[in-house]
């Protein structure tokens, strides 16, 4: 199987779908630009919603399902918001269609009043509705999140990392104050970077955008932004301080304690499919992918290895025999028992999809009680008891999970670089690439001007700038402390 | 609370909608036609998932997710199919807003050269895409699930029973044999049934649906039907036998075992948000929702109540004691402690939105290591003791589970009538309503007619029929056993 991976070094771009093509996650459409999300990456999905579920409604928060369609006049109620949504969208005109004589037509008779949008975010229905769900400071704050699909018409679409349709969650929230609605923005920022460190065992940075990198409606928007095996960095999830600006569009007001009607404060914030490619690109290597293993669908598979009926008798018995320890561990196993594929065939299938231990187990191990135990982050081998086989796999596992965040971790601070110059910059972006620091005057035109000469943005500013002042690598003028720069995904 | 609710027997109609509006279950929305779905009635959705893709995945099947969009051309490659479904649907035919004068236009240069359909099911774009997984005997069969939201342009709508998106789960399955793919239809059947009556305590008749009530684009539908409090028989789940129908239109085939090529046999199964429309219909009472606890998102409620601080901190620190000992015990339990808000309040307000058991505790309660444990669905107060608190809300929550279950099946059967003439079968629909047992011979004619008198139309015809002939009640011919009849939702 793995020979039909290229090398990351000769065509990264071509690793990553060579990738996810191999261990089956996801396959183009005949939709343009919308992506099948097959089984295997499906269930990554999965449990990555279940972890981040947990994790949302241990803060308070509470699902909900708001509608797919936004009226038209809805997306130019909020001034910033219709310039960076009411853009490229899929726009619904008719309601009918026809039989003709080739197949079906539109029927022109069926033309809607006002247009309808595919949401591309759903602020403005949201909001138009906590119209009706906020009357006094007793109804805040309102934290709903919401799980749901959401277009945005892409032209250049990669699977995972940009699609039409993406699958993704968005978070809600109405404060009676300022404080509190900041709060709450830093809070989720902080859940989403425990996500990526805890589950995904990828490290990233956190930091504030530039205005110019700025969610359309966002007072703030604050980010996560990961470095991935090529240099380039990925904006992973963003967490928005939205101000009052939705709560006026929307003109939804509140009592307050003191007896004053006030408007409310808002944030919003999201992950996505998007966090999948991620995954692949933090970890993976040329013979596939790696999955920490609190992510993986399957935690540990076992194959067993015979070549006659005698020996499959006894081999079968003795690989089913570790299936209830495991699973009563809480482990996710998979005995793959399957007749019409060869061991040999079994071994690269599992290796390519990422599955973090296999156990192998044949005539001679069921003889010494023993069990081959093989990671598939190290490819390490080693032969280990059967006996309390549950307590090998879960260290391993558990091995495996803090290895992966630890070499990812290594790797993207070697990826960390600082440049005292402008050529330095570009020289370090055209050989390494990676995260780097550099000092900027804090103008949109410089970062305008950088962006155009190199392709590479301002992924953040920190959260917490410490005073380091130096001078713009472009301008020369007075910068109060380095920003964060790389090419981007 | 439960004066806003209209009684059953005045406007049952307007009781739906007043219970789900008191119980905080859905709205509707700016959007004509969806609704949206608040933390009430999502936590109920949620739950009923958690019920059936653990069944799912029990029977083998595993989710994936296939693109919103459907190309227009794919609606008219199977001919039954498009009959019933490229009539009302949302039609995507420009992919670009521009800035107006007065807010924002659609671009006519982003019109598409094919229109894109919002899925209203997506049988055409998942077989289209099956004919890329499946080459060979052993690709089958291929079991995948879907959880999605989908599109039906509907006129007429009522919250969960009808809407324009509905959310839902729709299973695909592929198979080498007829008799694999009919077995897989009847499987999912049971699998619905079985949740209808463990989780939703909702007995169900299942059956097949005439060729008039089939799915456009099967060769058998299969159904499960419940019967209202008010008479109405609602359609709550269909599994379809698809044939070779869409193996056909899509040119999905496989290479036996035997070498030979062959078309593919197909099934789809769906239930959506509709269920939550049938559960409320099936327990719920004048004082609003009634909840099965399988079901609810929560399952017991403490109230404290209290009249100084010296009896607040007693109260409050035993009501709190009680919640350790419940959750370790599994079940999903709330401490309403809000102070804002009064006992009698809590009381109203916890009846109304269903919760199955609430425990009451007072400052006597706690001298006397007490709790009074309501039931909603009963009623009934008792006082119980505080040590074993958790076997005994156990105990209760079983009970009321079962008994849920027992009153709608008496109900049922007391819904459930024969006729032996025409005019016994209108004074029945008339009066009572309910399901009808009646002779029918066969024809779509006498179908179609029966519907146009009565509004009655036939539910399912019975899954193993037994020979009991007669003569259809309206032209006399025979008919081999009686069908079943009813007004539906
Ligand atoms: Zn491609
Ligand atoms: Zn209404």
């Amino acid at each position: 199987m793995a020979k039909k991976i290229t090398a990351r070094s000769k065509d990264y771009s071509q690793w990553y779908l060579d990738v996810v093509r191999e261990a089956q996650l996801a396959s183009h459409s005949p939709v343009r630009g919308c992506m099948v999300i097959k089984p295997n990456g499906y269930e990554l999905w999965e449990n990555m919603q279940r972890g981040l579920d947990g994790m949302f409604k241990e803060t308070g928060h509470r699902n909900a399902y708001f509608p797919l369609f936004i009226p038209k006049s809805f997306l130019s109620k909020e001034a910033q918001h219709v310039e960076g949504f009411a853009k490229e969208c899929a726009v619904i005109t008719h309601s009918r269609l026809v039989n003709t004589d080739d197949g079906v037509g539109v029927d022109p008779a069926s033309k809607l009043e006002e247009e309808l949008i595919v949401r591309p975010t759903s602020e403005t229905i949201i909001w138009d509705t906590y119209r009706d769900w906020i009357q006094s400071y007793r109804d805040l704050p309102v934290l709903i999140n919401q799980w749901a699909n959401v277009v945005r018409w892409e032209m250049r679409t990669r699977l995972f990392l940009r699609t039409m349709e993406f699958l993704w969650q968005e978070g809600h929230t109405a404060h009676a104050t300022e404080e509190d609605a900041l709060e709450e923005a830093h809070r989720m920022l902080e859940v989403y970077r425990t996500f990526a460190e805890d589950y995904m065992a990828m490290p990233v940075e956190t930091g504030v955008k530039t205005a110019s990198e700025r969610f359309a409606g966002a007072v703030e928007t604050f980010c996560i932004e990961a470095m991935m095996q090529d240099g380039k960095a990925l904006q992973a999830g963003t967490s928005h301080f939205l101000g009052q600006n939705f709560a006026k569009a929307f003109d939804v007001r509140f009592q307050d304690q003191d007896g004053k009607e006030k408007y409310v404060w808002a944030t919003s914030w999201g992950v996505s499919t998007r966090l999948i490619g991620g995954l692949i690109m933090t970890h993976s290597d040329d013979n596939g992918l790696v999955l920490p293993p609190r992510l993986a669908p399957v935690q540990v598979v076992i194959v067993p290895i015979w070549r006659n009926d005698d020996e499959k008798s006894r081999v079968m018995e003795y690989g089913n025999s570790l299936l209830a320890p495991l699973r009563d561990a809480g482990i996710r196993v998979r005995f793959d028992d399957r007749e019409q594929y060869k061991p040999g065939w079994k071994f690269a299938q599992h290796e390519v999809e990422g599955t973090p231990l296999r156990l192998a187990v044949g005539p001679r191990d069921v003889e010494n009680d023993k069990v081959e135990i093989a990671r598939r982050d190290t490819m390490e081998k080693e032969l280990t008891d059967r006996q309390n086989i549950e307590k090998k796999v879960r260290e391993l596992l558990d091995t495996i999970q803090s290895d992966l965040l630890s070499a990812a971790r290594t790797r993207t601070r070697e990826q960390t670089r600082t440049a005292e110059t402008y050529d330095e910059f570009k020289q370090i972006l055209d050989s390494e690439g990676g995260f780097i620091y550099a000092h900027w005057d804090g103008t949109a035109e410089t970062e305008e001007q950088i962006k155009n000469d190199t392709k590479a943005t301002i992924r953040c500013l920190p959260l917490k700038p410490e005073k380091n002042p130096g001078k713009c690598m472009v301008t020369g003028k007075d910068s109060p402390y380095p920003v964060l720069f790389a090419r981007s995904y």
